[in-house]
């Protein structure tokens, strides 16, 4: 799997792994993850993609002996994150290249099982920091397919033919139904707390309650059996919505597809686009992609993430046909750019554990910004501007989720404008300079009014001010761009510097703030960044389920040599430090 | 301190230490813990409270060689467990002893420092459970001090009068305004990032945002600047709501107070009432109140908490006389039974680190139960019945805030009724026996509609049925006792089993529940208990920071040999595992 897609990334020119920079416990860790986050239906090894009209079928068949890396085979369609990654590329896919389909039955290629969730033997060996990212962005692939779900009308059903366990049935938790096979012995669980020490942490104890509201006592007694719920029962306790017989069963899965069908409205009747390849040329300190550059200084355990405006050519499509001609051509700016982001800000969480902080720069002109974001919002009524859109907002959903810092900084030449000043948004802080002679550098679009929300479904300027209206007014109506004394004003500035300040101002806040303990930061973050949302499901699957599961991976209790995870599979009970905390 | 308070509390009789017992990892956090969490002004060693009116003046004055344990001295207002005891004594006594009071003046009784936060040194020689614990406490008592805020009309003022940091600037925030000396040099600060590489744990990053509304970018920096900030940039920031001079610092204290006074109604014109000791006879595996009776099998690591039904000859109040004479007679028996839990479980929590499980049990008539309940309900527009009401659903929180497993059991003669009833809710299972022979031993009372609200301010019963009113008002319908079937049918009932399996039925789930893992149930227990809350505030200081926290401290980077926490005051450096998770 790896070969594979490093194969067809485009990235062979140079290596892209961390653990060639030899960071101690990083490295086991970094020695696990792929070269590039890109696939394709065709290269799929683990799950099958068959589209037929508007009903399409993902089958899941993981290859037993094709781990991301040797090591721990693949068992009853267990997964690692190189299957999740072609899971996460077929919801995005269904999307962009299959908008007339609205229902997707998601189900197993294996006899007799659904999916035994995430393989034990990978977890177990994997360091502390890929366990959380790896869980990290599975989270974001289930709420990938509920925000097609719920965006874009592309409704799943899981087609449960065996047993579904742990990640398998957090899985089959983010379709919109779940349809049991009733066979005596096949049964949904959640056996992570009592085989192995941990929590459910892809979502599952928060999608029992929040999504499936499963009453709570019955949510306890079910985390905690090991062999899980079948039948009758299932139902009863909301588990699953419906369970058949092995008989009838491909009989129900269609005529409960045909009735979900029948619930949605019909899908686009235009074609879909392809997604091509990013193709960015890697090197061991710097990834060059169309619109985006990342650099990488790992001495300083820091890099600069730059985003670049559309040049100065750039026609924003006026019209549905231009807008699908660009993108099928891959020239529509605003769905490579955030692509190219979304690639990046992978690459960073997953090849660079120790940079810390990222520098986040955007380059070019604030009006063809703004133009090229107008043109995506006058047209969101079609699917493809809406894709878009969608695609955009996850994006920065993605930044916002990463546990690194983040500084916007803006000098002249930089262009926070439009859907690139969300970018400034996300960061802890933005260091801008105020430099009178320079070109304005700063404006808005229609975007910053809502399109690209954050996890609780409000705009980054109305949480910024607290749902303040005449503040968040005052920052939309500057439409033309502005300057950075303006942007001051609005409160979008952190730190204002002039010519004489501003090299040293940043210099030493990058010091300082690259001097604190990681921990104490990613925690802080984590904290800040959700200032007062509104905490639906998703600020709780990451800010209190992932909050606990990181804690529980790093005690003892899991991770010791004879904690529960490191013991499972072995002859020998594990030991527990029964202290309560 | 521990000595004072153990020679005060009438539990003289026994040990209540867990440390006697031995449990390995345990014995260093429970040796800091004292015998009792009961204190009076008279005996306050680290507190001044001055009541003149209705304005009360609360004043830190921390004596240094009265640490809870010897061996870190109290410097500079620094606070341990046993400040933090008067502190919420304090606040309780205020709202029960001078219920005329409207403002506190809370100030220091020290020169040039407010508080400069949990002592360091106790934090860095506590085990991982005391901290977590402490923590929960002093979150407890801030969110005490908001709780009298806004239900009892007692407005808080913070008078900062010189450097506050830390836990010193988290208690001036858990006031309504803060008013700081403008003296060139006290600044409000929190130094836990960049000084210990911990978070400011007890609501400060929560109550920046949520609280304070501080731009986010500008908590940020606040957060990593040890030094702080002062004057009129603290004002600008919002991090106070006013500066003054040395030299007019007491009259602007005076005349911010006499403001708040204005905009608070007049308070209660009856004298307020004293809180009795408690008095609890305390045996090395028991502890019996007069309506509370908890046991401990030290062996089996569980617990089994009574809480009684008032007795036969119990006369509700059928006036306000009737229940201030009772009360102040130390006969309610809401007021005692309800401070008797409390005190329960606080000393479940510090003295019993190793026991994973309560068992929840009520004894008595429900139709007692029914009657105190509803006589407070009657009566609630008195400010003692909101007391009281107010009191017990404090306590009520501090049980589903508790990381022990709580299994709710049920069999004849016991007596799940109205404000016990919250008791069964809160539980994470219900074991009940359906026995047709025995007495009826469920009912509803007024205060399962709302009185005893959970941190989100809903019902147990809103948040237990997912806001399905059908539901919530089919079991408040049932005022009559009502039996185990009935109870199973509305919806109440976890595992209901006959006589002949009931025993082994508990059993089996007792043995079962005490194998596995502590730290997945905390995490798993902690995710399931705030089932689809929205959340607020206080669930994000107890689901998000608190987690985070627990993490923090546990990771090398704070509390290992050359973590930040550790080397606090040494002159080497911490040294970081540079890995961002």
């Amino acid at each position: 799997m790896a070969a594979s897609t490093s194969s067809t990334s485009g990235s062979s020119s140079g290596s892209s792994s961390g653990s060639s920079s030899g960071y101690g416990s990083a490295s086991s860790g970094a020695a696990k993850v792929p070269a590039s986050f890109e696939t394709h239906p065709s290269r799929y090894r683990h799950w099958k993609l068959n589209v037929d009209g508007a009903i399409a079928r993902l089958d899941m068949a993981v290859r037993e002996d094709e781990p991301l890396v040797p090591g721990y085979p693949l068992k009853l369609n267990s997964y690692d994150l190189g299957v999740d990654i072609e899971l996460c590329d077929a919801v995005q896919r269904l999307r962009f290249a299959h908008p007339q389909v609205r229902v997707v039955i998601l189900g197993s290629g294996r006899d007799r099982v659904f999916c035994a969730g995430a393989n034990i033997h990978m977890l177990a060996a994997s360091t502390h920091g890929f366990k959380v990212n790896f869980c990290k962005y599975t989270n974001e692939t289930r709420l990938a397919i509920e925000d097609a779900s719920q965006k874009s009308g592309q409704k799943y059903l899981a087609a449960v033919s065996g047993p579904c366990a742990g990640g398998g049935y957090e899985l089959a938790m983010a379709c919109d139904e779940i349809l049991l096979i009733d066979d005596g012995s096949s049964t949904v669980a959640l056996p992570e707390v009592p085989l192995l020490g941990v929590l459910p942490g892809t979502g599952g104890l928060t999608r029992l309650l929040d999504k499936r509201q499963v009453r709570r006592d019955r949510a306890d007694i079910f985390s905690t059996l090991a062999e899980g719920i079948r039948g009758k029962r299932a139902v009863d306790w909301r588990l699953v919505d419906e369970i058949a017989p092995r008989s009838r069963f491909p009989q129900a899965v269609q005529a409960r597809a045909q009735k979900l069908l029948s619930k949605t409205g019909a899908g686009p009747t235009t074609n879909g686009i392809e997604l091509e390849p990013l193709s960015p040329q890697v090197r061991d300190d710097s990834i060059r992609y169309r619109h985006v550059e990342l650099k990488i200084e790992r001495a300083r355990r820091m890099a600069t993430l730059t985003v670049r405006a559309p040049d100065a050519g750039y026609a924003a499509p006026d019209s549905v046909e231009a807008l699908h001609a660009q993108a099928a051509a891959g020239q529509s700016w605003a769905l490579r750019a955030f692509r190219e982001l979304d690639d990046a800000i992978l690459r960073l969480r997953f090849h660079e554990p120790t940079v810390g902080l990222i520098v986040l720069r955007t380059e070019g002109d604030p009006a063809a910004v703004v133009r090229a974001d107008a043109a995506l919002w006058a047209l969101q009524k079609d699917w493809l501007a809406r894709e878009i859109l969608l695609l955009m907002a996850r994006t920065l959903r993605r930044l916002d989720q990463t546990s690194k810092t983040l500084f916007a900084v803006a000098e002249p030449g930089t262009c926070f404008a439009g859907s690139l000043l969300e970018i400034l948004l996300s960061a802890d802080r933005s260091y801008v300079l105020d430099d009178a002679g320079a070109p304005t550098q700063f404006a808005t679009s229609p975007l910053n009014g809502g399109a690209l929300p954050l996890l609780d479904g409000r705009s980054r300027l109305d949480v910024r001010f607290y749902g303040a209206s005449e503040k968040v007014q005052a920052v939309l109506e500057h439409r033309a761009p502005f300057d950075a004394q303006t942007a001051d004003a609005l409160g979008l500035v952190t730190v204002l510097a002039d010519e004489i300040d501003f090299a040293d101002t940043l210099r030493l806040a990058l010091e300082e703030r690259l001097s604190l303990s990681p921990d104490a930061l990613t925690g802080m973050e984590q904290n800040l960044r959700a200032a007062a949302c509104g905490e639906g499901m998703e600020q709780r699957i990451f800010g209190r389920l992932s909050a606990w599961q990181n804690w529980i991976f790093i005690r003892p209790n899991a991770t010791g040599e004879r904690g529960a995870l490191s013991s499972y599979g072995k002859p020998e009970r594990p030991v527990f430090d029964w202290t309560r905390t």
